[in-house]
C-alpha cells in the first residue's frame, strides 16, 4: 500500500504548489455559495492541469468543512446551474430532428450532458478526490431524502460510480489476522448482519483454520474495502448462526471441510449505493476458496430473511390471506411476544407453522414491482443461487427476532445450475427452489407485498 | 504486479466457467457480423454476470482472431447498429421540448446515449478486455483514415477512454536496471524521439547515477507502460543530443547534478491517442525529482523541432515569406542537401541563418486553427514551459535531419513562472520566450501554415 | 510476508514427504530420551538432506510437545552426551602443543567444537527452526536457575544467536495503524515500560501524527518483533510520563516537532537474552527520523530508573552513607510510604532530596563488577548519551513508585558527542552529564552497590 | 527489493557519520598493511557500534581498492597475526587437561577460536559487508593456488559461510521474462552449462509456456542469485540438448507436459565454493513444480559428463584397461578427431562404443578419494538420483565433445525411491542404474581414476 500513499503525498505536493500560486487560500476559504461557483467555474473553464489538481482540492476542502446548510446550497447550485448549455441542446435537437443519424444524435448526447459531470470528473483530480466524493453522495442521499429534485444530481454521482467502479478495476484481498489494523476496524465496523463487538471477536471471525474472509477494494479507495463476505469451512450445512460463531466450537482444519457457509456479506460504503458488487464477489470468491482448497463441494449462505416479520404482521391482521389457513394465522399470533423462544412448548407449537409461513413468504411473496420480495432472496436468487433450507431460530439475536421470529435460510450455490436458476429468475420470475422448501409451502400465485425493507 | 497476474487468473477461471456453461465455443467461434451481433445483443441484455465476463470475453476473442474485413464488418456494426433508441430519443426529445428542466434534460442525455457506449463498458468485464479494448481502438483508428464515418465509433472510445485513464487512477512509476524485463522491452520498443537499438543501450539510459526514467501506468494495463520520460541529470543545459547520449560520458553523481533534462518523451499506446498524460507526467516527475535532490534547480526539456524543416520548405519556395529576408532564403537553398552537416564552410553558413529561422519559425507559425504550429512546442508552452533555447546542429540523425534540419529546442520549467506562462499561452497565445530567442527573430505577426505533421 | 508463508509451505511440504519416508512418526512420537537420542544422533550423523529436514522436524516436534522433565532430559542429554569428541580433541591438543601454529591451532578450534553446535545449526534446517530454538533458549534460561551446570549448554545457544542475528541481517520497520494485526498484538504484549492495555491505547500510541514506532525483524522471525521502540515528536523535552501518554493531548503535525523522544524501549525475545539490538535500534530510529524529518535537532529519552528505590533503601539503612547527609536520610524516610504523593506538604519536603538522591545515584553508584549500578543508565550511557536530566515524580505508576519514586531520567544523544562519550564511559568509567545534574550531586568516588536488578 | 536498499541506505548513513566523527579517511585511505593492522585492531577492540560499522566500511572499502599485493599481505597478515591468543589456549589447555568437562572443553573451544573468526563477524556489519566478504574469498581461492598456507584462512571464510547460508534462510524464487533485468543479467552471466549468448536466447529460457527457472537468494544478497536451475516441460525425456533448447521448437502449455527436465544447473558465486546448495534447490524445485502442475510425474535431467573424456584417454593409452575390451580400444580412436561427428559411417561405429564406455564409466570409475569419479554423477546420485540412461551425440558444442565427446545422461529423481538410493549410494558406494544402463556395462570392481575435473 505504500506505493499508493506515496501516491498520494505527490498529488498533494502538486496541488500545494498550485495552491499557492493561485492564492486560493486552501485551508482558511468559506464555503458560501458565490465562493464555490466561482471555484468550480474556473476548474471548468481552467485548461491548466496544475490549477486543476489545485482547485478541485479547494472545492472538496471547503465542502468537507461546510455547514450542513452550505453543503445544501452546494448541491442545489449543481442542480440548477450545472445542467447542460440549454442554448447548444436546442441546436443539437434541431440538427438531429433535421436529419436523425450517429452524428447527430453523438452530439446531441455530448450537447445533453450535465456539466455536473465533467464539474464531478475534474474534482476527481484531487488526491483525497475519490473517497470526497464518495463522502459527498452519502451527504447528498441524506440530502435527497427531503429534497427529491436532488434525485438527478445524484444520478450523475451513480452515472460515474458505475463507470469507475466498473468490476474490471476491483481487486479481491484475503482478510486475515496478518491483514493491517486499519482495514481490520474497518470490517468491525461495517459489518452489517452479525455484530463485532471487539477486537478479540474480530480476530475469531479471520484467524481460525476454518474461517475465511474477503473483500473488494479499489485502488483509489485504499485501506477502504468496498464490500466483504465472511466465510466458515464446516462439515455440515449450518442451521443456526450460534454454531457457525460459537467462541467455544474448536476450529477443524481447513482440508477437512466439505462446505464453505458465506454467513454473512456488508457492504461498506454507502456513498456507492447502487453500485453492485455482491454477485461478482461471491462468484470469485467460490473460485478462490476451489483453487485453494479442492474438496470443497457445497457453497452455501446462511442468510437472514429482512422482510419475513413485516411481511408476516400483514399476512396475519387482513382476514383472507392466501398463504395461511386460519389455524396457522391463529398459532402465529404467539409470535408477537418475544419471550416465546424461552418457552419450550410454545417454541413447538411454533416450529411448523413458522417454517411453512416463512416457506410461503419467500416462495410467493413479491414487491409491487412484480419482484421477490425479500431483498436477500432477491440477491442470492437473482445471482442464480437455489433456496435450499429454512431454518427456524437460527438467530437468537434482538435484530432477527425483530426481522424475522428468528428465521434463517441457506442459499446453495450448486455450481452447474447458476447459469441456469439465473436464467429461470430473470426469464420467468421462478424461484428455485429444494424438493423440501417447496413441499413446505405449495406455490400458490405470487402474492405483491405493498412494502419491503432495504436490504 | 503478482497481485494482478493472480487477479487476472481469477477472471480468467470465472471466464472460462461461464463459456463452458454457455457453450459459447471460446477459441473455435467465428467473427461473421451474425455471430457477433447475436453476442453482442444477449451480452447487453444479458442480467447475469457470470455470462457477462463469458459473453464479453467471447466477443474480444473472436475479435482477436478476425480478419481485416470481418472487423471492418464489426466497427460498422457498431455504427449503424447500437445507436440510441430512436423511438425513446424522440419522447425525451418531446418531454424536454415540454417542459426544460434538469430532470428532463437528463433524461435526454440518458436516452440519446448509444447502446454502443455501454456494450464497451460490458465488454470491459473479460479478464484481458482493457487492453484488447485498446488494441480495438488502435486498428479503429487505421480504419477511420479510410473511413470516416467511424469517427463516431471513435469518439465512444476516446469518451470511455479518458474516463477510465482519469489522472486520479495513473501509477507513476521510476524505470531502472531494477524493473522487470517484460516492461524494458517495452521502452526500447516505445522510444520514439531516440532510438534505443539494443538492451546495452537500455542499459546506458536506465542505470547510469545521472539518469532516471518514469512512466505512468494503469492498474488494469499491468506492464503496460502509457507513456514514460528520460532524464538526464546534469550541470548545464545541453545543446545536443550527443553530450547527453555519449556512451563515453563519465556519470557524474545525482547530487552533483543541478539539472534535469527531459530529452525524450514517449507515449507508448496508440489506442490511447487524445487522453493527454503528458503534462501531468512532466509536472509530477519535477516533484518526484525535486523531493529527492533538492539540490536540482533547472528542469529543462532537449526537444526535437518537428515541423521546422516542412515549414522551411514552404517558406523557401513562395517568394514572399513574412518571416525570412530574401538573403536569408537563398543561403538557406543549401540546407537542402543534407551533407552540408559535413563542410565546415556551409556549417559556418548556415549556423546563424538556421537558427534564426528555427526562432521565427518557434515565435511566428500558426497552424489553420490559430495554434502555434509545432506541436511539440505546443505542448511545452500549453503545459507553461517557456522556449529557451534554440541549438544547431543538436541532432546529427537522419530523422532529425529530414525534420529540422539538426535543430532542437530546450523548454525551460520555471516553476513559479508555469502557472502565468501557461495561461498567457492559453489566454492570449503568447509564446513565452528568453529574451535571447526573441532577441533571434523579432516577432512579426504569427503566420499560419497549412499543416503540421502529427505528434 | 506471503513470499515468507509461501517459503514455510515449502519446507513444510518436504519435510512431510521426508518424514513419511523415514516412518519418524511425526506427531505421535514421544520424546523419551532415548528416542530423542537416537534421532540427535541419526540427523548428526545423516548426510540426506531431505531426511535432515524431516529429522530436524521431529526432534522439535517432540520437545514442543515434551513435558517439563523430558525437556530437562534433553538438555542434559545435550550437555553431557554432545560435547567435543575426547579422543580428537587429545589428538589435536598433542599435535599444537607438539607444533603451535596456525593449522593445527585451527585443528584444535574444530576438535574441542562440541557436536551440541552443529545439532543445533541442523535443527536449524526445520521449517519452523529458528523459532523453536528461540523458545527452546526460553525455557532453558528458566531451567539455569535450578541447574546451573546448564550454563555450558546456553553458551552454545548464545553463540549461534549472535551469529545468525548479526545486525547485518536485521530489518527495521516502522510499526504504525496500517500494521498487520498479527504485528500489532505483539507490540502489545511485549511492551514492557508503559503498559498498553487495549487496542485503543495501542492506537494513540502508533497513529497519531507526533508518534512513531520502530521494530527490528528478522527475515526468518517473519511477524516477531525482536526489539521495538516508541518514539514521541515533541516541542520540548517531557519530564512525565503524563504529557507524553495523555489520551487527551492534542497530537501536533510531525514538521512542526523538533525533538524525538524514546519513551519506551522492550526487548521482545527472551530467549534472545544476551544478543544485543538496542544500541543499533537507536541510532538507526535517529537516523531514520533525521532524514524524513529534518527539522528535528533533540533525540532523548525518558527513562526509567529501576535500580534507584533498592539503592536508597540500603544507603538509608546503613548509618554513613557517603552520598547522602544525615539530613537527607532523615527526610527519605518519608518516602517509604507511597502515600506522600497526594500530600502536598511531603512533596515539596521530597522534591529537593529524591531528586538530589537520583543525581548522586546515576553519577556514583557502581555494580559489583565497577560498572554503573543502574541498568539502564548502563545502556545508554553505553551508546554515548549524555545524563541530561533528572525528573521528579515524572511517573505516577505503583511500579515506577516501587522501583524509583516516581523518578524519571532524560538521556541525550548529542549526535556530535556520542563517540566521544561512549569512548569516555568505556574507556575511563565516566558519567557524561550536564552541568546542572552534575551540580545536583557533586561527584564523590563511585560507589559499588552490591546488586542491580536485571534490565 | 526496496526494503533492501532502503536499509542498505541507513546503513551507509550510519556509517558516514561514524566514519566522519574518525576521520577514518573513507575513500581516500591506503591499504598499507599497518594501516589495515590498526583498523582492524580497533575494530576487535571497539565496543563502539556506530564506530564498529564505520570501521569495518572502512576496512572493506579499502580492500577493494587495494592492488593484488596488498590484498595478499591482508591476507598473509589474517593467517599469521589473528590466530587464537596463544597464552590463553595454553591455560585453557591445561585447565581442560587438569579437568575434562563440559565447561573446560567449552572454554578450550572458545580459547582455541582465531581472532579472525570475530574479525570476519565484525566486518559484516558493513553495509555492503557480507557482498565484499563473498569477493574477498573468490580472491582468497585465486591466492591460495599458490599459497597453499592460507588454507587455514580459507577454512575459516567457509565456516562463516555455511553458518550465515544456512538453508534455512535462503529464499527461492521462480525467475521468468517479468523478473528484474538486474538480476537476469547474472543468469546470463553466470550459465555455466548452455551459454546464453544474449537477450533474445534468456527470453527463450524463461519466457515460453513450457520453460521455468528458480534461483535461490540470501536476504542480504539481493538481486545476486546463488545458484539456479533451468527447467523444461516435455512430455518425454529428452536425449540431445538440441530437442531442449532448438529456438524453433513449439512450445506446449504447462498443463500438458508429464516430465520437468532439468537441464541446466549453475552455482554463481564462487566465494562460496563448499557452501551446498544445489541438493534444496533441486527438492524445492520439485515440490513447487508439482504443486502448481500436478500432473508432472517424471523429474529428470539431461546432465553433462565433464570427466568421460579425460578418463577415456587413460583408459585407451595405457595397455589393460578393466572395463574396455581391446576391440573397444581400437575404435575409441576414431573418437579423438572431432570431425567423426559428421562421418555418418564413424557415428554408427562409435555410438554403441562410446555409450557402453560412457556407462562403465559412469557406474565403475571412481576417483583416488574412492567416490564416484564424475563430478555431476556424485552430484546427483548423493542427492538420490539414479542412472536412467546414456545419450549418445546429445551436446554437439565444443566443450561438450571435449569433455565427453558429446555424450549426455539422464538422471531420474524417482520420488518414492529417493531416500533408498541416497542411502544406498552414501552407506554402499552403489551406484543406482536403471536396468538398461546396467545391461550396457557389467559392473566390474570399482576403478580408481587418479584426477577429476572440478565441477
Amino acid at each position: 500500500m505504500s506505493e499508493a500513499s506515496f501516491f498520494g503525498d505527490l498529488l498533494q505536493t502538486i496541488a500545494e504548489r498550485g495552491r499557492r500560486l493561485l492564492a486560493l487560500g486552501g485551508g482558511d476559504g468559506g464555503a458560501r455559495p458565490q465562493d464555490m461557483r466561482t471555484l468550480c467555474d474556473t476548474l471548468l473553464s481552467s485548461r491548466g492541469e496544475a490549477s486543476g489538481i489545485a482547485l478541485a482540492k479547494a472545492v472538496l476542502d471547503r465542502w468537507t468543512r461546510a455547514s450542513e446548510e452550505e453543503r445544501r446550497d452546494f448541491m442545489t447550485m449543481l442542480l440548477e446551474q450545472y445542467g447542460p448549455d440549454e442554448v447548444a441542446l436546442g441546436q443539437a435537437i434541431a440538427a438531429y430532428q433535421a436529419a436523425p443519424s450517429p452524428p447527430t444524435a453523438q452530439a446531441l448526447h455530448g450537447a445533453s450532458e450535465s456539466r455536473r459531470l465533467e464539474l464531478l470528473r475534474r474534482l476527481n483530480l484531487a488526491p483525497e478526490g475519490m473517497s470526497t466524493l464518495v463522502r459527498m453522495r452519502e451527504a447528498l442521499l441524506r440530502m435527497k431524502a427531503d429534497a427529491p429534485a436532488l434525485g438527478v444530481v445524484d444520478d450523475d454521482f451513480a452515472h460515474l460510480f458505475t463507470s469507475w467502479f466498473n468490476r474490471g478495476f476491483l481487486v479481491l484481498r484475503p482478510i486475515d489476522w496478518a491483514t493491517p489494523a486499519n482495514v481490520l476496524e474497518k470490517i468491525i465496523r461495517y459489518e452489517a448482519v452479525h455484530e463485532i463487538r471487539d477486537w478479540d471477536e474480530l480476530r475469531r471471525r479471520v484467524e481460525p483454520t476454518d474461517r475465511r474472509c474477503f473483500a473488494f477494494f479499489h485502488p483509489r479507495l485504499i485501506d477502504e474495502p468496498l464490500i466483504f463476505v465472511e466465510v466458515a469451512l464446516t462439515t455440515t450445512m449450518p442451521a443456526t448462526v450460534e454454531e457457525v460463531l460459537d467462541p467455544a466450537r474448536a476450529p477443524i482444519r481447513a482440508e477437512e471441510a466439505n462446505a464453505a457457509v458465506f454467513y454473512s456479506i456488508s457492504n461498506c460504503q454507502h456513498g456507492l449505493r447502487g453500485v453492485s458488487f455482491g454477485n461478482f464477489l461471491i462468484k470469485q470468491v467460490v473460485e478462490d476458496l476451489r483453487r485453494d482448497l479442492p474438496e470443497l463441494s457445497t457453497f452455501v449462505t446462511l442468510s437472514p430473511v429482512p422482510g419475513f416479520a413485516a411481511w408476516l404482521a400483514r399476512e396475519t391482521q387482513g382476514d383472507g390471506s392466501p398463504t395461511l389457513s386460519a389455524e396457522d394465522r391463529a398459532l402465529l399470533a404467539e409470535a408477537d411476544d418475544r419471550g416465546w423462544v424461552d418457552d419450550e412448548a410454545k417454541v413447538e407449537r411454533l416450529k411448523p407453522v413458522l417454517t411453512r409461513a416463512c416457506a410461503s413468504y419467500l416462495l410467493n411473496a413479491r414487491n409491487p414491482r412484480g419482484g421477490v420480495a425479500d431483498p436477500v432472496a432477491r440477491f442470492h436468487l437473482g445471482n442464480g443461487a437455489r433456496l435450499e433450507r429454512v431454518n427456524f431460530l437460527a438467530d437468537r439475536s434482538a435484530r432477527a427476532g425483530r426481522q424475522a421470529h428468528g428465521m434463517m435460510v441457506n442459499y446453495l450455490y450448486e455450481l452447474d445450475e447458476i447459469e441456469a436458476n439465473h436464467e429461470a429468475f430473470f426469464a420467468r420470475g421462478e424461484v428455485v427452489a429444494s424438493s423440501s422448501v417447496r413441499r413446505l409451502a405449495p406455490r400458490g400465485r405470487p402474492v405483491t407485498a405493498d412494502a419491503t425493507p432495504a436490504r
